[in-house]
């Protein structure tokens, strides 16, 4: 038994999970709706870029993500949907000041690694810049809803729908992905565009998300959606 | 390659993971704070007794959930520290009611399988029942911070640390932990009194909390600490 | 100058504000959007009949609130929109108890008077009570909004608009609708079914409510809109 | 009967109140606890100086509101205390495009007069400008808690009661404080440094307050007490 085989072996978790979920009735659709946003995680440089605490697997980023994520951002763009890009700084990452605005976060993760002052770690990867009108939200914890405006913003703009793409799968992509659902958003998890730094990460906790929280779906039933929203048949349950 | 060697696989990819993540300085200790409470997660009928869609794995929840949680509320109430009781339950089942209060999760799961009407279902276990004092919250998203005034609550209490157990690791446990650390919580996760109900599901989300969100602990660590909260080496990082 | 010219002073003061707000761009209109929700909050008996230290202006209650929220009522059912009930109530109302879930609001004001377990005392008011399918939301805090999952809700069942009621003006309403607006509503308040218990207060947050918060309507106005909420004519600025 | 009686008038009626509200068992105090933060709110160049649709009462600003922030944060630096200065902006204020991020709220007061582009007017007043260490937060909401991370900062901080100050009495202050209680904070509001832009408005709103929200104390006091913490007379009630 070997690391090699841990696909394999999760698939066998899976699949027997996926009996008892289905015999319980977990595991539902819960379907596109009718105003998409597309909430794109962390895909700023310190997560995006090699070299950073927070960089995530390189190769999946290069193949699958940034190049997922240009097709979803020009369907959005094309059919004038609402885009949010989120990423986290802090103004203060003195560990040892007791007032930091990392709250307890440095406790548990290296967050120090991504100060305000440093615009270049923050930005939004080049390679997916936002344009003129997109939001770029600052958050300071896990979820993009945690701490920020996004559920109201999202209200405000008639959303029912949002797509979650990013780093990463174990943290700020889940914990976005859970918020969004208790938010009373019908959440999409965009398979291909969600990434992170530690093997079988991503395949465990979006086989979990697509259990209870969202519908993991691929960049191509995402980008025919974003494409055609009234005519997509939603599959509400 | 066998479903039986789930774990020893996982540990592999845990190990392999570690190795990452201390190189990059995750999986650091959060410590034990000065107040405490014990949060208690869907321990409820419904997920503590056979026949129900929630209902979790027996032989831990008979053999090490509801003993553990014997053991964490006696030293509870020897020591005076706070305890929230927390359920869920729904007023409107009715899944073809689009204004029923399940909000979006019954997409997902069948909460229409807790009603309100029918108290045994919420009910907390008998076993580990409340005494006066104690609130018995009731939620109706995964997290018992999300839509509920617990945070305010701790706060008001003084709280500064959360020992969180229950079930499931996979849902109302894991977004519980990491609401409690983004409304500044040192978070503890008590080890054997955190369930679930298909393979590998415990194993793999206490290995991303601890990474991330919580340290994880044992009951005896936390009946130690309960006991003796003053003199406590809390390893605050 | 005497109390009963209160009212008359007042109009001065807000002739006065007005001439400010309205050259520097405040006092817009938000107008109605395409669904709403009628927010009733706290017309629970404690509020609506005497005796209680919560018990508002009972000839308002009695001639103006009750039977402007009975049309209102009427008219959301015949057309099947959103109606929540918000009431107010705790399990622990022991002062001395610092772990009771008061929040720090029982160091405000008289709440514990609201047992939860006293149920006459928090059921809503029987000449407007909820029928199959309204949902009845307990709250601990001021807002409708604060430590609930009312927002979460709307936004699952498609809402723009809240239409806020109840008591009082001060508290719960004012902070109701604050939030509203936060949380992404177009927000109105019904003039006629928000009332207080001291003088003056209806109509100095009335009027600051409509300067910065939500447009005042009238109950003809909001029936006229709930009987035909396609054709109204949204003043959306 | 001449607006210069106003003052005089909402005296009548706040005497009138008080005596419904004492005999009620409103209008307690909250005291000051243990752990202080100052949290002062849109004391930012939009608000604080002459010219923009935000200006404020200019007198009161110059006269006591500065000077008073400046005895409370001489206060707060030489005793180590938590300092908050929030401000407000926003990145597109296009009234046009729906998707801007001014939520709901530029269809009641003008936020449009406040681009994040143009840091001058949102920048902390330099006569009270923050030094190294105390946090800027940025705020698009009323409340200085709403869709922020400031109740978890502050419980990470360990504080247990806020001093808020600030711009204005009717909106950013107000919904601060009561966001402050409910998310289980002491609430103290400094009299002299709390300003509005229309008469009437300060006082009406400081007395709503202290009768629900928040204790309303002078500077003197809350000097003195953020000298003394420890030996500080706190009632508690």
């Amino acid at each position: 038994m070997d690391i090699e085989n841990l696909d394999a072996m999760l698939q066998k978790a899976f699949d027997e999970s996926s009996k008892i979920y289905q015999s319980r009735g977990f595991q539902r659709r819960i379907g596109f709706g009718r105003k998409p946003a597309l909430i794109s995680v962390d895909l700023a440089n310190a997560w995006t870029r090699p070299g950073n605490p927070f960089t995530c697997d390189m190769q999946k980023m290069d193949k699958e993500i940034i190049p997922g994520m240009q097709r979803l951002l020009e369907a959005c763009r094309k059919n004038g949907h609402v885009v949010v890009h989120v990423t986290t700084a802090y103004q203060n990452t003195d560990r040892n000041d007791p007032h930091n605005d990392m709250g307890m976060w440095h406790h548990k993760i290296p967050v120090e690694a991504v100060s305000l002052a440093d615009e270049d770690l923050w930005a939004i990867d080049s390679r997916i810049a936002p344009i003129q009108g997109e939001w770029v939200m600052m958050k300071k914890r896990a979820s993009a809803f945690s701490g920020t405006p996004l559920a109201g913003y999202l209200r405000g703009c008639g959303v029912d729908t949002v797509l979650v793409t990013g780093v990463t799968a174990t943290a700020c992509v889940r914990t976005t992905i859970c918020d969004g659902l208790a938010d009373g958003f019908r959440t999409i998890a965009v398979k291909e565009c969600i990434g992170d730094r530690v093997p079988g990460a991503v395949a465990w906790n979006l086989y979990d998300i697509d259990a209870k929280f969202a519908d993991v779906e691929t960049v191509d039933t995402c980008v025919n959606y974003l494409n055609n929203v009234e005519g997509f048949n939603d599959r509400r349950s």
